[in-house]
């Protein structure tokens, strides 16, 4: 699982500082998760192949988050793109494309898929053989979603020794990469797990940006292994924070600790701040594992 | 009369290219002319101020020249701009641009007024004390206009050795800078001529982009001091130029030397050269006076 961070400042655009859009690769999809302006651009400094994302997902409809989004389409167009592409976001954001792309008379090469978001409970929003891509609700001025992709659980793997020993048929490998049971001729019920191993542990990444802290958020994200939180603000701004529906760097630990993430990536920096060193102290006196987001940094896992 | 290029560049923003958005400073006003994606992030890297634009001019609605927008407006508010911002495009801006508001549930801090251009013929678009836009209605694959941008003629100047000589009174000083003549106390007139001198050359600038070769617009544009015109081509992409309704950069020179501008601009080049070079070569060939726009790069006339 890598994560490349395109954006993840809050607000503007600036002359260093891009706003929040990334691409999370999985099981080989590449998601591209929120859209701000100058997004495709970074995907090309960042060498991110246009052509391998499929999905894009928008958390919620505020510039910083999807400025970016109508730009990225129309230039998959000029590009010559085919493939299907397919556009998470809330209610609204298929009029607001449509819109552009009728007044541009610039319509895409490609099929083009919206799926509009409405649900305040999180809900199965993708699903194909090897991930699942589920809402959060988050808190903020506008409806907003954060993201839980999950890879999920891979084959067991074969005890290839013990096959052996048990003289058992590759007709029945299969079967026990599925955590089946064999039966031998002789009748005797040989268990699953004197056969196989189990899988490499699945991974999981939750994206939660924009939200005030928010508990009610912990249960979906349990046990995940990695939690970017958006911390807009340090300590002395937790009013602020509080008043603009933002979460300061000692929220999002708290939400990290009680979800019992593995990891904790910040980002959606306000740029009142000189330099980010500080989000992350602060963060680390109630959550361990913290990193720092930043423009063009990538986190494998 | 000074223009800084944000973006001279066809189609998607690059990684060091940017899309079309130019800002002319003329008679202390500051005009921004189209509004490609990453427009906002050029004004800072050009250290152009922000609050001394208040008067944008759109030429079409192709990506390339429009998606900057909603993001330079909604960054103006977040900045706490009062100032009224006046919107110059084609119909259709302003139902594009307040959608994006309404969505966004993000409304301007200032007033925002959209002027939306149908009009098949030129036709003054901004007039105050000493600047006047006007229209150039290009031909393109949607409905375009340049801008003419002309500055009104100054005051004559005083010449002051005369007045003197003839003991005329500071009184009539403003009748003579605005051309009128004196007549003495003894009945004699004192023709203008005698008074003062013309003034400083009112300067103008023409901004046609984009647009296939158009021996039309001529008449508009005759005598102008700065002409940008569009070469998206070289000649050796001439019969593209005139299936996508652009232009290549001898047909620029072509209007240059027809229209009998002083001076030639190039720029909304295509990506596909490398370099731009040629484009001067093959513009001089027909035209003398040829300046290369490129993003970042200020002229000063």
């Amino acid at each position: 699982m890598k994560l490349t961070i395109l954006g993840c400042y809050a607000a503007t655009p600036r002359t260093l500082t891009n706003p929040t859009s990334q691409v999370l690769e999985i099981k080989n999809r590449l998601f591209l998760i929120d859209c701000g302006e100058g997004t495709q651009v970074q995907l090309r400094k960042n060498k991110i192949k246009f052509s391998k994302i499929n999905h894009i997902f928008i958390s919620h409809l505020h510039g910083d988050h999807l400025y970016g989004l109508i730009g990225t389409i129309s230039t998959f167009s000029l590009l010559g793109r085919t493939t299907d592409l397919h556009v998470y976001g809330p209610k609204g954001i298929k009029e607001l494309i449509l819109l552009q792309l009728k007044l541009t008379e610039s319509w895409t090469t490609y099929s083009l898929f919206f799926h509009e978001l409405e649900s305040k409970e999180s809900e199965v929003i993708f699903e194909d053989q090897k991930v699942v891509v589920k809402t959060i609700p988050l808190k903020h001025r506008v409806y907003t979603n954060g993201f839980l992709f999950q890879e999920k659980p891979g084959d067991r793997k074969l005890n290839v020794e013990a096959v052996q020993q048990y003289n058992i048929h590759t007709a029945y490998y299969q079967k026990i990469k599925g955590g089946g049971d064999v039966t031998l001729d002789n009748g005797t019920v040989i268990e699953n797990k004197k056969l196989s191993f189990d899988p490499i542990p699945s991974m999981s990444y939750a994206f939660c940006s924009d939200t005030v802290y928010n508990e009610a958020i912990i249960p979906i994200i349990e046990n995940v292994d990695v939690l970017y939180h958006e911390s807009t603000f340090l300590e002395s701004e937790a009013s602020l924070a509080a008043k603009t529906l933002h979460s300061t760097a000692k929220e999002a630990a708290r939400i990290a600790l009680k979800a019992n993430a593995k990891q904790l990536i910040l980002g959606h920096y306000s740029t009142r701040y000189d330099g980010i060193e500080r989000f992350k102290e602060e963060a680390e006196s109630i959550f361990p594992n913290v990193l720092l987001g930043d423009d063009g940094v990538s986190f494998e896992f």
